[in-house]
Formats: structure tokens, sequence, C-alpha cells
């Protein structure tokens, strides 16, 4: 951690600073130029996390040098973690096709679209039960019902399944059902959300929320890690900008800073970042080129009649040929980072 | 809501979609332009919001043309309400300053805190027992503790309290302390807690989130209302923008946007939005004189002992000068809209 | 400047960038923490201006400390410039109302417009002769013509008179009606017309770019300055968020940010960031609680007739009342920073 | 275009705008809902774009309908555009490599550059002689120098050099050189400029603005195409975020946004988006599969002694490498959209 202190910050001051990191228990190095003195705290910065130096008279400014995480960072696992979700992977020298419905809505919907993805090489169902929607008068998921329709699609295709989790209290039954849980971009900083499904023994598939950074995400993750789970799954699902065309803007470069930072795989959803089925092939392949462990796509057998995100669900009629284009460039860049 | 045809949308596909507005019992008007059809559905727009019309065939565009919510809509109450928090009133023709420390820390601290800002004219305590943080290594709130002092704070100052709630499970116990819910930015979009709130008799202060545009404010504050509760006080507190000398960018318009759009009284976080004290006196003068129905300031006696967010406290000592500035621009501004 | 090393930063690496500070004539400071090396270029940092440090290997990251400007920080002159715009003056103690047509239009419009703003207490007359349109198909000002229409404004009304230069080739022209040059937002980083702006007596007007920050601004006005121009206004117009409600998001921080690291005075142009007049009352009280030194505004005798930003303009006939409810505000405020 | 009718507009209001439309020689359409009038002005939109419908009392919102460019539209070479530049050609079924250095510096370091991305595959070189720079105290170009050098490079590689055109005044002299015309993101929306490009027979190549929508890229396109000139080549090179690992946020959507809408090709510059070479590599990859038309890359032979953006070129050395990663994913995608 490092302190600018201000041009015209007192002996005074710059000792007060210098006592408080020293009373903390680190190293206090100074440096002290013609415009501006500087003083560095050498050591765990973590201990300072609750001191207001930016409060204290004459410090014009903190600059963090450590990354603020442990259980996520890189250095704790190098070569990158694989997670295991059923009999799928998640990780390096994988790439990982999630797909399925937005919401599972009837019986029929869920299965013909749970056996079509598996047979075009899908290795993870995805399914909503209980949905987050904007407007309290849009369908809110099927809720119990949708989990025994999920439990079904198990059962006959034999994928496991990862659907989202909204509310603690639903944590116990949704984990009969789900073999990993996902939280929702909006829930990204319910940290009591993150705190519980760090306490569970089921992977977690976190997405970014849409207006935060990557340091927020992998501090979401720190979260979950911290409470003993450290089975986590990224996901960049696009960020808000001032673009009108798209719902939102991916952030492909998130997928090699997250790899530089941190040992965690990083899956990518295009249908909730474009808002527009036409899109997402053309996004996929792109994430893939750019190094994604995986993609979670939206499927329906008839996107019209879906009842949520109908207008980026891809017909289940283009999935196989989807499919087809996604292991052409994954193909083309596996042997990158090897 | 409109809905604009692709240029080589077949009789077929605007048939289906003529048909579909029909059968949902609104009528629909059709112009036939040289370059596009575009077909108008005249009616309750609310009864197709689970219809995917983006996803029919033929459709480019679909243009809502009502606003999607109803219990906040500004035709509810064209006057603007009145929001009573104890014995504190939120709404037209009030300038209600709410203040108070980020964190209830110490017994001295909030009560310090409370007598002062209530002497300089404050009629609301804030005060975080519970606070959601970034890092799970940084002061979580004292939690339960933090709810006796703050009952300590109202017997001692007569003030009521604005406090956040996290997590559903704790809302008869806070409910027991506060006289105002806080919903936090981060849970703006936390569904299933303001369904939660929805369905008590408290006041509600719902915080606009970061990334999240007006009329999504508008529809968490909906939410909240259809469930019975129409005490709702909105909470502008800056949004997300490349700046990197603010930690958020207060959207000054949005005071007279909501007010344009919805009966509800709206309050300003400076703050939070800065994350910086030494520009908390401008912005306030400058949401006041911009239409704010109130103020939410933090301070603290001493920001730099502060435990959480003290770079942005206002030191004690200076809230009572603060006060009067913001008094004379009140005064300056109060014959507007008469 | 200080360089953050990588924490496998080899000696070598090391030493390399020590020489390189050293060869450049600034002393090196060194502090070898446990996770990491810090290196600080203690001196005139302006020098390393064009050494790459962050391509060098070993180095993890560059931080500034120093501001990069010279001429138009602070320190220069500390109370504040004020820029003399004909008889007007711009600066502290001052709250300039700038008004006028967007574009100018005809002769009637143009004086009459020039009266009656004169009459309600503007103190400088804008208006457009030369338009950047985002279309090449709408209108785009009357050219010479429109400069021969601000002459007789000025000489009927006695206003002095600030229009945007797009070109460098129309300086010569323009400075001979004009007595303020305006650099509109697209331009603030055409560095060749600042240069030669910075080259000409008058004073000039520059206009935030809307995705540009604070520094930025800050650093075009310092290419201005350095030319031998020091006569410079800064102008916040609102800058691009996600919020489509507004077309920009005015960043009333800004104004004491700027205030802070600068001499230069800042106005507020609530017309363009708004796109809507309706906003325009309620953002200028905001902008000058907050600080601002004065407001351009934008008037149209008949809105609805506008052959440019109609939607934004004033109805020349509420421009008497809008200059009583701004100067109740400015009364307000007038004590602050005294 | 459609105009949706306030609540309350009278029927003398709706009239107004009805007659407006039909005095332009459009027909209007009216559509009398429940909650509001509709208007739709049915015929060429284009001969609206002066009136200021928005400004006229009853109306509460414009909504355009078509897209306001024409020469530029896709309509007007639904298979594409191919531009040459000298011997290379950019357009569908290619993968364009443009590489080189940032800044032409030195004799040495130009012909070295040159020759490697010509052996690597690339087909045009870039090369800056007049730069446009946030600091007018950083490096600006050699200017005149390096044009002398780009000659030399051309003349011993036979590559087609693209450089930027800054400024109008140097456009005859810098045409002599180079065989593409750049404008830079930062005079995306210089209307000048981009006229009097328009006026040359060389190809231009018109970077994205970092904070224009893909809407005003397409409008300066316009621009340009309005004056003769529609050999033209976009560049999508970043927008700006709140995210700070990296300068800007590649939008990859824009790829397939813009071959939906224009004939114009697109290539990505991924080295200006991430402004650091790390991301490069990755970045390229994933351009390439998600539809770009070309790359654009910087390099250096030792990109540590770079005058100017040093820490995003990728050095020489690497660049064979890169490319022959970028030809494997071409590979895979180029059966797309046959």
């Amino acid at each position: 951690m490092l302190l600018v202190m201000r041009p015209d910050a007192t002996q005074a001051e710059i000792d007060h600073v210098l006592e408080t990191i020293s009373t903390n228990g680190l190293h206090a190095d100074i440096s002290v130029g013609k415009y501006r003195t500087i003083i560095g705290a050498v050591g765990n910065e973590e201990i300072l996390v609750d001191v207001a130096f930016e409060a204290m008279p004459g410090v014009e400014r903190l600059i963090p040098v450590m990354r603020p995480y442990k259980f996520v960072a890189k250095e704790v696992q190098p070569e990158g973690s694989t997670i295991k979700v059923g009999s799928a992977l998640v990780g390096p020298g994988q790439l990982t096709l999630i797909a399925g419905p937005c919401s599972v809505e009837t019986e029929e919907q869920a299965l013909v679209s749970a056996h079509a993805v598996r047979d075009a090489g899908a290795t993870i169902l995805r399914g909503g039960a209980f949905k987050p929607r904007t407007s309290p008068y849009a369908f809110q998921g099927l809720g119990e019902r949708g989990l025994d329709l999920l439990v079904e699609c198990k059962r006959q295709t034999g994928l496991p399944v990862v659907t989202e989790v909204l509310d603690a209290r639903d944590l116990e039954r949704i984990s009969e059902v789900a073999d990993c849980l996902q939280i929702g971009a909006r829930n990204m900083q319910n940290f009591l959300l993150l705190r519980e499904v760090g306490m569970q023994q089921l992977p977690v598939l976190l997405k970014r929320g849409f207006c935060n950074t990557i340091e927020e995400l992998l501090m979401s993750a720190e979260y979950i890690a911290k409470g003993g789970n450290d089975q986590i799954i990224l996901c960049e699902r696009g960020i808000r900008t001032f673009e009108p065309e798209t719902r939102a803007t991916l952030d492909f470069a998130a997928l090699t800073v997250v790899k530089q930072l941190s040992h965690l795989p990083i899956v990518v959803d295009p249908s909730h970042a474009a808002g527009r089925a036409d899109l997402v092939l053309r996004l996929s392949l792109g994430a893939v080129a750019a190094g994604a462990d995986g993609l979670m796509i939206e499927v329906h057998p008839n996107p019209s009649q879906a009842l949520s995100d109908g207008a980026q669900a891809m017909p289940l009629a283009e999935f196989e040929g989807f499919a087809r284009h996604v292991a052409l460039v994954r193909k083309a860049v596996q042997d990158i980072d090897r």
C-alpha cells in the first residue's frame, strides 16, 4: 500500500501515518521528493483494510499495491483449477458447453431442449426455475414445479444441471436437484447469499454483475471461497455501456485478465449479453478464440413462444450447427498456452 | 406497444403478429409505409409482457409506449406523496436531512453523532448495523449489537432511524428498531427482498443501483408497492461512469425525471456517490437546488478512525455549518413548482 | 512517478529501471517489500513522459504521482483566474449568464433572442454559425451569413459574442466577429485546433468531450495555455452513460474537482447535456449551487421552428423567469468559499 | 418516424403535427389508443431531419424508424464492399493484417518493422508521422521526416501504407505517400476533416470514437461517402467503460451489427483498445472468430524504447507466431456466412 501525502502535509501528519503503519505491525518506507512525500506500507496490506488512511489529515491518495484476494488468487493454483459439475469438467483444456432454456416452462419444452443440447455436445444443462425479473408483472419461473422438471431432464439425459438460486432459504431444496448453483448477475454482490453458497458442497457458477469490475467479481468469488467452497466457475455476461444496439457489451479482455489474476475458470454467456439471438454465434466463436473455458447458451424449441427472454434464445434446430462451429474454433486455439 | 416489421416481412408474418395482439384482447393498428410496416397494439400493454414478439419471424423491433409501472406512476398521486418516517416527513414542501454514521461502531460514536445531527437540524438518523462490503475481510457491521445502539440513540434523541436490511430473515428483528428500512444500491434488484419489504408496514428507502436506469429504479419500487407497501422513498446515489476522480457520478437530471414519472419522493446521497468528503457540501447544495426532497449524509466524530468509508464521512464538527448552507439554498428554491 | 515491479522481477530488471531514472536526471527511491519492490522516481516527472517504463521487463504498473499539467494547475494562480470576454467577466465572485440560440437562423430570430437575453441579465451572447452535426443531411449553420448576423446582434445589444470554431482556416474570419472562441465537445481533443487557438489573443471556451475525463479536459486546456493563451473558460456539458432518459449526465462533482486542480473558471451547459428543455431550469439551479462560475443556455423564440436542437431550447419567453431563479440561488451560495 | 403524443395532447396539437408532416410531402398515419395517440410519418424520413417535432406542444417522444444513412447502408451493396488499398484487399473473404509501429521513430526502427511484418504475412503497413497525443509534452510524431521514412518502407517492402491525417491542410502532402488515410478515434466526429477526405481518391480507414455509438460511426462514414469517396474501412478500437483493467472495452458485437447495417468492411485494433501488449493475441483471435475483416496491430522491435504507446506494442519477434495463430482461427471460421 502506498500513501501519497499532500504537498502541504506537516511532519506531524506524516508521523501519524508512519505510526499507524508501525502499530499495525507493518514496516513503513518513506520517500521524500521535491513535491511529495510517499509512504509505503511494506508487509501484509490486508491488516490495514479497516484503517481509514484517506481520512487522515495530510493524506492525498491511497494506492493499493497487492490484490485484495487470497483464496482465488492465481498463486494458489498457478496451472488453473478444474471444476467438476456432475460428470462434466470446466477448466484448462476443456471447452464446456452449457445450454438449455432460460426458464423451464413445460415438460415438453424442457425435455426436448435437454435431449437436443446433449445430442449436440452440451455437457451441462441450464434451466431456470426461479427467475429474477425486472418487472413484477413478468413470468417469475415455475418454482418448485420447475425443479421437478429439471429432475426429470437429468434422469432422462444424464446431464448435470445448473440452476439459479435467488434466496438462501431455497438452498436446501435446490441442492437436492442441482449439480451447480448459479448466482445471477444481479446477486453478484448479495454478500449474504455468497456466504451461504460458500458453505455448500456444490460448485457455484458466479456471474459478473453488469456494472461490476473484474476485481469486484474476484472479491465476490473470494466470499464464496473463504467459506470453504472453492469450486467456483466465473461467468462473463457483458457490462453496461452507452451503446444501445446490444443489451450489454461483452468484455473479452476480462477472459485473459481473469486468467492472469486467478486460478478459477471463466465461461461466457453471450445470450444475455447481446439480448439478441442473431449475435450469439459470432460472440460465442469470439469468446472461444479469446480464451473462454466454456459457453452458456440459451435455447428454445420455439423462441417466439418463450415466456422469458425469447429474443435472445437460439432456436433449438440451430444448436447442432452452432456446436460444430464452436468445435472448429476450439480446435484452432487449443495449442495456445500449452 | 409498437412493432416495427422488417422490410422483408411476409404477409403471413404480419398476420401472425396481428392475430397475437387480437388473441390477447388488444386492438391492432397497422400502418403500411413505403419501407416498413408498423403495427400498434392499442390497449393495456401489460397483458403482453410475456409475449416474445421480438422472437417472431418478421419482427425487427419492439417499442414500448407506456411506462411499465402502475402503483408508482405519477397519475396515482399527481401532487406527489409524502412519506412519514416516525415524526419526520419526506415529500413535497419538505427538505429532509437524514444523517449519521456509515456504521454504528461504538456507543460513544453513535450517541455523539446522533445528538449532533439532531441539534443541527437532521430529522432522521441513519446508521448501519449490517454492512454489505466488497471485501469479505472488511468490517461487516456490529449486527445485533449495532441495533441495540440504534435503539439507545432513538431513546436519547427522539430521532427516527433508517437502517439497511440485507437479509429477509433479519426483517422481523430490524423492524423492531427501525422506522424506515433501507434497501442498498447492491440490493436494488434483489427482487425477493423487495417483495418482502413490500409486505411490511414500515416505509422503505430504496437506493438506485449504481448501474441501474431510472426506469429500473421505478420497477423495483413497483415490486414493493405491488406488495401493498407504497411508503417508498427513492434515493439517487450516483451511477458508474468512466470518470475516475469520483466513485460514481450523481445523476441530477434523475431528480426531475423521477418527479415527472412518479409520485414518490427522492433524496440524494452525495457521500457514497463521491466517495470523498470534500465534495459533499457542493454536491448537496446542487442536489437541493436541482430538486431533491432530502439529503442523506454520512458523518463521523473522527473520520480517520472510522471502520468503514472514512474517506467520505463529513467530520461531525462541520455538520452544523453544512446544514446552514443547505437551508439557505432550500429557501432560494422553495417557491419553484408552486 | 511510482513503478511497481512484478513479484518475479530480477535484479537486472530492477537495475535497468533505476538506471533509466538516473540517466534522465531524477533520483530513484527503492522500497523492497516482502511481495513487491517499488521504485519511486523523485523529481520532475515530466522529463519521463516519453519513457516506456510499462514495456520494460519486470515492470508491473506505473503510477503517476504528479498531475501532468503546469500552466493550468491551481498553483499558478491559487485564487482562481478571471477571464474577460468583452465587457463580461467569468471567474470567482461572478455568475455569468451566457445565452442565445443554438444556431443563428434568421435576422429576426437572432436579434429578438439577443435583446431578450440581454434584458434578462445575460452578459454574453452565444450563437452558432458553423455547426458540427452528426448527420451530413442536417442543417450545418449559416456560415458567413451567420457571422454577419452576430455582428449585427453585437452592434445592437453591446453583448460580447461566443461562437464555435470548427476549422483553423476560419480562425481569422471568426476572430473579427467573436469575443470568445468556442471549442466544442467533439473537438476537445482536436489538438491541432487547440494549438491554433492557443496562438490567438481571444479567450477560449473549451467544452469537455462527452467521453473525456476531467484530467483530459485539463490537458486540452494545457495545449491552449502552452501556446501562450491562458484566457480559458472550461465548460462541463455532460458525459455519456447508460441512462437513456437524457442525452448525457452532467458531472456536478467535476465543478469542485476542477477548482481544486486548476485556476480556470468552469461554466455548465445544461441544454446540451439534457437534450430536453424541461430539465434545464433544475439542472441550472443545481449547477449554480454546486459551484459553477456561469451557465450557457440555449434559447429560441419558437423552439418548434428551430433548425437545430429545438428539443433542448428554452422558449425565450421563459428566460426572464429563469434568470430570476438563478439569481436567487446564486445569492444563497455566494458566501461559500470566501 | 413515429411521434408519440402526450396523454393530454389537444386536438389542435395533433393537427399541427399532422399538417407539418403533410406540408413536407409525407403521409401521416394516426393511431388513437386509449392512453396515447401515435402518429406515423410514412415516406422518406430524411426530409424531416430539420423539423423540431420534439419541441412541438403535445409531442412526448420521437422514434426514428429508418436508419439515417444511405450511401453506407447494407442495401447499397448487400454482398459487402471490398476496398483496395494498394495491392491489398479488405472485405468479404479476406482477413487483412495491418501492422507496424505506432509512430515512425527512426529509419532502422521503421524498416526493420516493415520487413518483419511483411515477411509474417501483413499486407498493409501502418505507421504514424503525425500523432495526436493527450499531453502537449509527449512526442508528437516526426511529421515530414516520418512521411519520408514511410516512403522508404514502401519502396523496400512494396507494402501499401496507412497513416493518420490530423489536419486537412496536410492532405495533399500525405496523399503523395499514403495508400489509405486514417481518421483516428478522436477525429471521428471532426466533420470538416471527414468532408475533405470524402473528396479524395484514396481509401479511408475510419476509427470508431471511444465514446461513439455504432450509428454515429456509420453517420461519420456517411459524411465521407456523401462526398463521393465510398472506399471506407471501419475500425473498432474499443469504447470507454468503467472497467479500469484495460484502456477501452472492445465491442465485438459491433462487428456483426455493422455487417447487418452496412456494406463496409470492419477491422479491429486490439492494441489501442487494450493498451497492454499481453492482451493483444487473445483479443485478436477473438476478433477474427467474431467476424472481423482484418486486424490492425502495433509492433515495435523494442517496445521499451518506443516513443509512444510502448506498453501496447507487440515485440516484433512475436509477430510471426501471432500471425500463425491468426491464420488458424481464420481458417476455422471461413466457411461461415457463405
